[in-house]
């Protein structure tokens, strides 16, 4: 798990906020990501409260790399942007909603979302 | 982190789905939930093995509680009800996307879906 922390990284992310994230043992929030327009759900990806900060007050969506240990904002090296429009924070604080204008494939396979692998499913 | 680890259930789940999935350290994958219909994101949720089979085969979108330690039919107690209509993988398997069918209120405290709590963007 240590490996995985967040680096603790002075945030000017507002008190107010910031108080009402519950974040995981790694210092992160989940965000799911769906795409102004369509509504599609495209990605899940994780901040910790500077890159909400960063996501916040710039307007691009900026994660916290898991595997990479670092900052990541979205479309920096890919040119697959996300603008974004809107965040909402649910109920219990432990995950955020990001609404953004999507260029290109959201997914770093190609596809236009990460969720193409559909499961069979048994309705009633 | 122990006391949030999933009891180990013997699990029917299909072995070729389980292969494919990334669990984090408490043996889960995170659900986000979107109504059919409508596609808002409703809540977000999580899932062990056992949950994604129950899920998967009744049809009743099924979680594990992390509060409460707990396999939770969402609905059981307060009536609402979620009929799952597809459920897709992301394509590094620690993420579902679960499209219900939502009778009522998705969150507990009464609201349509848990992301009710807008945060201020700057656009640029």
């Amino acid at each position: 798990m240590g490996e995985n922390r967040a680096v603790a990284v002075k945030t000017e992310l507002d008190p107010g906020i910031a108080g009402r994230l519950k974040r995981n043992e790694d210092g992160l929030v989940a965000a799911i990501v769906r795409e102004h327009g369509s509504g599609d759900v495209l990605m899940l990806a994780w901040m910790d409260d500077e890159a909400l900060h960063r996501t916040l007050t710039t307007g691009r969506a900026t994660y916290w790399s898991r595997s990479r240990q670092e900052y990541w904002v979205k479309g920096a090296t890919s040119g697959h942007h996300q603008y974004v429009r809107s965040v909402a924070l649910d109920c219990d604080g432990d995950a955020l909603l990001v609404t953004v204008e999507q260029v290109g494939a959201a997914c770093h396979t190609g596809e236009r979302t990460c969720f193409f692998d559909e499961l069979p499913v048994v309705t009633p």
